[in-house]
Parts: structure tokens; C-alpha cells; sequence
């Protein structure tokens, strides 16, 4: 295997394609609207966070076939050379609309509107699922780690049981758009400007064989950013330790920033450490706590007042891990200026272009959503915005750090209960008459054929 | 962003290069064994699968930095101008000892050993991590769904809820590598020579308004080749339509080779669909279920006796759902000859360089593995074998088809108990005396500096 090539336009379903020769073969391709949404929320949740526009729009600016994409399309042998040969020009040339990134949202809310040609509104379908579902997934756990953090630091420490590579750096991505203060990886970091953190590893105390000795040389090495790990063997005695050195490599120069402590009962761990260093008058030497954490383990420590400066979130929110997946789709909502829905049993959607309004309070509080049709006027701001015309952006990229503070502002406007860890009553969400209407038209449109009919 | 470079050296943790830069600084760079194991088994699980293998050997092969890496680590500011110039002449040069794919495993047993300079060693671990644990973690899920599936075509269908790019392929890989038949992600099938499957989605049924003109057109253009969705508005309906249709289509050379249904009880309708089907003399109509499946689901679909010809099974297979992470760690064993380990609580681990014996059965059943350091001789056959020698592979690239196969050979050879879904007693795994014993003489060797000692 080469290089990853996640651009590759062959990056999808094969049926993405067995559909677009269809459609080639009977000149179907009229204009389409799909629409990415959540059909409800996972166990425990009471709100998602709108995450992965930028790499859609990045995807969907830069789809093309290359000589070699299309030859490998040909080696399956289901296309026919002129399919095979109008591939070489596609361009996405369509619209999008959507929440901007760091938008809360709830099931059922579009986060994103795809309207083109139906070729090219159903060829990106696979990898803007893709995309919008794995970054909304992690942001929307990373965005309750920050509730429970209170404002301390939280690095994601999750690139090694993320699922692959692009998981390592879209959750870095998503999990500091949520909040997060950095991340420990180096290449998301370099490609997202975001904050890098790093601190070593027990391997380093084990090679050494003395442990004082691997922190005064780690500590040697980075005069200002040393963070020592001190549960490799036992937490406390490398404590004192840390202590006795300090006064040794200030002499130097040097200053310990911090110790982590990645086993054991974390909070016990770090009351006895701080103890240590405060009765060695080293209030400065900070105090990083990881293993094994998500939002419920960081909430309980900030509770218990564990003296914990900052935490490193790894795997349970890489992964999601008790949600690891979203129910969403990505559905034909209109063609050909009709609009459309699927009725599948407990799979029913919404039809047509839709909108979210959403109320807030005198104090910023969110109130409630109505979900309706684009064009019909409710209450409060609409969630949609057009972000692509004619297959360009209508503005330049958001800055990461744009988004950032936007997550915060929507987090903030959040009613206390949906903040809260546990599971709240839903929040509002209206569906308006005038698309109740229109599902029932996008129904009645529908050929209802006996079931023993002969095709027309 | 641009393309998404899987092979970036910088794809890493930044505490990788802080010790680096901690041990250039020292002039430490001995030999050092580190080696990637499961602590445990997840909740349910009986047994694990090792994949990733082959992604690891090519990322070891090629990695290397430009310019312009070194110039990005450069810019952090954590790093000497001599270290960041010895990183241009890096090669992997070490040996590489691992359990070839598709090998049943089980806790504290090593599947990949790395035996190299320390700081060769230190540098690969997050990726090597990264790719090793999400293969197998899919790979162990997929076994369970072959396990299940008594032989059906199983389809890995995931890509769009899998967590980004790589989660879709090299799933697609690990789970054609635990005996899948196929999949939908046709980047994977071309990539890794993988049959691919394709069928049609609710929105080309939609677009057509009717949708026995949507079955008719999209058979014609796969006259060979068509699964027709039939659950988007009422599934026994949409088989009638397809029995009425078979008939004139035979006619003009086109014959639907299935139908799939992706919602509802798929049992019941699959029964409904078949009788249907078979009134009509339409025998050779196969059928293909999908939708929110996994092991226990095809399981039970499949003890119901179920007319379902195949499976796709996408998100919870791809996610591992149920156990979407493994306590897994790549850990120091010895360096410079002296065997290491850690102590932290609850995560105590083995030192030296290890070999797994596996015992077989006259008929060929596994009856018990034995843990054990090189060199010690022990019945049964080593699952541990070189790969590398001083960074080159020491055979060519292992075809998957052949892991594939072996990969049956091992689930075939598990105990009755452990290839049921539930979870059975653990496998008989015994840890040597030898073994027992370095690991006495490794904590022998750690200094145990008293709490208050200053360092050497």
C-alpha cells in the first residue's frame, strides 16, 4: 500500500457508482437536494456539536479523476467507456448550505445541504458521511470532557487508539474546536496550528534503570518544558524524587514544569504529590493526570478538588467509545424541484430543503429549535448558511480558532440541564406545519402501484 | 489540508521526539526491545485476531524525513539544530519479530516485537500502535460475524460511519482478512485486491418517484450485475414489482441477480420476499440483508433459518462497537541487555524478549499456549517469527489471500467454546518459570532510591 490517498475519488461506495451509470445511461440528472442529519441522539447524550464542514468543502473543492482512477474503474468491469470517459471532466459544481462548525444541534436538524446535479450530489455521498460523522462524533464527546472539565487543560492524547491515521488527526481537530487546549499530536498540530503538547513516556524512566537520573536528563533536555512521569514504579517516592532535584537543576537553569500521573487512584495520587512539592515550596511544578479518562472521571476529580492542573484524554474520546457512532444519513430530500423521502419502517425523514430556526433568551439562554422548510419564516436565527455556490466557497476557509470560540458561545448558550453529564429531557425541537405539509405532499407524489402492477 | 500523508514521520506523538531529543542529548542509544500486547481481552471477547502486520513492515521500509519535516519540527521550538539534522539520515534499521496475521492471540502475549537503537525503537511506537490496534481490534470483531455467518457472504459495508479514511480501508482489509467476502469501499477493493460489492441506494429509488421504473433502469444498466433496494416505502410491494419486472427483463438478456432489504424485521420480510420470489419461479433471485447488523443479529438470523443469502455488515463491525478500543500497549522490555518492565499499579507488565508455544490436539485443536523468553524451549509451535532484519524485510510481503487463509486455519483450530459469542472460560495461557523469574531479576535491577535521595 502507498501513501494513503484519501482524496482519491475512488475513496467511496462502489454503488455510488453503479448508480451514476444508471442515472448516465437514462440521462437522469436533474438537480438534488441531500441533507446530512442525525436521526437521534446516541444513549446519554442531550446534544451534538457540528464538526468536519472544512474537509468537506476541501473535498468537494478538489474531487477529481485522474488517467489512473478511471482505468482502476474500468479494471471492474461494471462501467461503460463512455461513463468511464465523462469522469475525466466531473467537477463538483453544486451548492452547499450549513451549520457553521461548533454548532449545537439536535436530531432530525440538516447540519448539511447538498444541492447539484444528482450525479454529483450522490457521488460524495460515502466520504462526506465519512467526514461530518466522525468529527461530529469526537467533538460532540470532546464538547462534554470540556463541561466537565471547569476550564482546566486538557490535551487529547488519543493518536495511538485512534482508528487510524486520519482519525489520530481529525479527532485532535475536533476535540480543540470543542474546547480542548492542545493536543499531543505532533502532525495535527503543524496542520491544524494547534496547540502541541508532550510530556515522555515510561519507557524513558525504564531505560535508565535509575529514575532520578532519567528525570534530571529529560529534564536537562527541555531547560522549560520538562513534565516528568512519576508512576512508573511508585508515585510518591518519585515525587520526592522530583523535589530533591529541584533545587539542583534550578541552580542549572532548569525548571520542572509539571509531573503526570498516569495510574492508580489519580486524585489520591495527586493530593499526596502536591503535598510533597508544596512542603518543598515548589507550588510552580504543575500537575498532569491521564490513563484511562473521559468526561465522567474528569468531572469526578474536578468534584473531589483533586489538585489536578491539567488532563490528558485519550482513547474514550478518540473513539467515542459509548457512543463510537451516530445514526445519521445523508437522504434525497428533493429532485427535480419535487420533494422526497424515504418511508422505510423506523426510517422515515423529513422531506424538501430544510432550515432550523433557533430561539435564545433574554440571557443568551437557547430556548428552542423549529425545524422547517427554507423559505417559510419562524422565530429566532437560522442554523443553515450557504457556504458553497456553483461548486465555490462564498468565503474564505473559517479559521479553526473562529469556529473554537464559536463551540464556546453555543456550549455556553446551552439550558443547564442539556450541560449536565447525565441524560436531560429532550430539548425542543419543533417540526413546523408547513413541512408536516410538504411530507405529506412528498407522500401523496409517490406512484402507490399495486403490488402485482407491471412496471410503466 | 492537503492530502492526508499516512506516512509523515511527524504522524506521531510530539513526546516521542522530546525523548529523542532527550536521548541525542545523552548520547543513550543502545538496543532496546519493545513489544505491542493486549493487557486484556474486552468484555464478551474469547480470543483476539492479529492484523496490521503488513501496514506496519511498509511504514517501518519508508520512513524517513524531507526538509520539510525536520522544518516543521524545527518550529516548535523544542529542538536542538544538531538532533534535527541527525534526523535526516534516519532509517529503520532494526529487527522485527511478529506474529504473522490472521493469528488467534490472547492477553500479555506479544503480537510484534521491535529490536533496534532506543531511539529508532521510541520513534515508531505511536504509529505502530495506531495501525496494530485498529486492524486487530476490527479484525476480532469481523471473526465473530464469520463465526456467525455459518458460511454466508458477508460485505463489509462501513466506510461512511467508520472514523475517517483509513478506519474505512483498513477495515475493509482486516475484516476480508478474518474470511469476509467482500466489500463496498471500492478504494479498498482496488488497493488491496478485494472483491467489491455494490448494490443501489434509497435515492435512486426516490429520484424515480415510481419505483418499479427505478428497478427496470438500474437493472438494465447492470444487466448483470443488479441488487435492487426494496425497503424504501413497502418492501413486499417492492418484490412484487421485482417478480412482475424478472419476466420482461429475461426477455431483453437482464436477470436481477438479488434483492437487498435494510430495515424492519429482516427475518420475517426476507421469508415474505422469498415466498414471493419462489411463486414466481424467480428461484435464482438471491437475497441481501443490511442495516444495523453484527455478530449476534446475523447469528440469530441465521439459527431462524432465515432466505438471507448474504450480509452487509457495516458501522458496528467497522467501529468495533462494542468494544471500540483494546487495553493494548508497545512496551520496553530490555535495553542494553537488561531486561525492563514497569510496575505502575494494575499496569505491571512482562520483561525481556518473548516467545509464544502453542499446543495442538490430535485433531488439530488449540489446548493451551505458553508464554516464555526467547530461547527457552517449550512444547508446541512458536507464534512468533522474524520479519525484519536490520530494516529489511526478511521474505517478500505476504499476500493477504494467504493470511486470509491462514487466518481460517486459526479460527477453525480454536476450542468449541471460544468460537461461540459468548464469553467462554479464558484459554489456557501459562507464563514459563523462566519467564517468572527475569521478571524478578528485572525489578532486582531497578534502583531503589530511598524517597528522599538526591540523584546521582
Amino acid at each position: 500500500m502507498t501513501a494513503l490517498d484519501c482524496e482519491s475519488p475512488l475513496l467511496t461506495d462502489l454503488y455510488e457508482f453503479t448508480m451514476l451509470q444508471a442515472y448516465f445511461d437514462s440521462g437522469m440528472n436533474d438537480i438534488a437536494s441531500f441533507e446530512f442529519f442525525v436521526r437521534k441522539l446516541p444513549p446519554g447524550r442531550n446534544f451534538l456539536l457540528a464538526a468536519g464542514l472544512e474537509q468537506v468543502l476541501a473535498y468537494l473543492e478538489r474531487l477529481r479523476f485522474s488517467a489512473n482512477d478511471v482505468d482502476q474503474l474500468a479494471s471492474t468491469g461494471h462501467f461503460s467507456p463512455a461513463f468511464l470517459q465523462s469522469l475525466m471532466h466531473f467537477r463538483f459544481s453544486g451548492d452547499v448550505q450549513a451549520m457553521p462548525e461548533g454548532t449545537v444541534f439536535f436530531p432530525d436538524e440538516p447540519i448539511l445541504r447538498i444541492t447539484a446535479s444528482i450525479q454529483q450530489a450522490q457521488l460524495v455521498e460515502s466520504r462526506i458521511m465519512n467526514l461530518l460523522h466522525y468529527e461530529t462524533i469526537v467533538a460532540s464527546k470532546a464538547a462534554r470532557v470540556v463541561l466537565a472539565g471547569a476550564g482546566r487543560m486538557l490535551v487529547d492524547f488519543g493518536l495511538r487508539r485512534a482508528h487510524g491515521a486520519e482519525a489520530g488527526l481529525l479527532s485532535a481537530r475536533a476535540s480543540y474546536l470543542a474546547g480542548f487546549t492542545g493536543t499531543a499530536t505532533l502532525l495535527a498540530g503543524v496542520r491544524f496550528s494547534i496547540p502541541s503538547y508532550g510530556t515522555m513516556a515510561h519507557s524513558y524512566v525504564q531505560a535508565h534503570l535509575d529514575e532520578a537520573r532519567a528525570f534530571a536528563s529529560f529534564a536537562r533536555s527541555q531547560p522549560d518544558n520538562a513534565t516528568l512521569l512519576i508512576d512508573t514504579y511508585d508515585t510518591e517516592a518519585a515525587a520526592h524524587k522530583v523535589a530533591a532535584l529541584a533545587a539542583t537543576l534550578r541552580a542549572s537553569g532548569v525548571a520542572v514544569k509539571a509531573v503526570r500521573i498516569d495510574s492508580g487512584d489519580l486524585g489520591e495520587h495527586a493530593r499526596r504529590v502536591r503535598a510533597i512539592f508544596d512542603g518543598a515550596g515548589l507550588q510552580s511544578i504543575g500537575i498532569f493526570a491521564s490513563g484511562n479518562l473521559d468526561e465522567y472521571r474528569v468531572r469526578d476529580l474536578v468534584a473531589a478538588g483533586a489538585p489536578i492542573d491539567g488532563f490528558g484524554v485519550g482513547t474514550r474520546m478518540n473513539t467515542s467509545a459509548d457512543a463510537p457512532y451516530l445514526d445519521c444519513a445523508y437522504k434525497l430530500t428533493e429532485y427535480a424541484g419535487l420533494p422526497r423521502r424515504k418511508r422505510s419502517e423506523g426510517k422515515a425523514t423529513w422531506p424538501g430543503r430544510k432550515q432550523s430556526y433557533r430561539r435564545y433568551g433574554a440571557d443568551g439562554t437557547m430556548l428552542g429549535d423549529t425545524l422547517t422548510i427554507e423559505g417559510d419564516t419562524c422565530d429566532g436565527l437560522p442554523l443553515m448558511r450557504p457556504c458553497m455556490t456553483r461548486g465555490r466557497r462564498v468565503a474564505p476557509e473559517v479559521p479553526l480558532l473562529t469556529s473554537r470560540a464559536y463551540a464556546a458561545q453555543q456550549l455556553a448558550a446551552l439550558p443547564a440541564a442539556l450541560r449536565a453529564l447525565e441524560q436531560s429531557a429532550p430539548y425542543p425541537v419543533t417540526v413546523s406545519t408547513a413541512l408536516q405539509d410538504l411530507a405529506r405532499a412528498a407522500d401523496a407524489l409517490t406512484v402507490q402501484a399495486s403490488p402485482t402492477a407491471a412496471p410503466r
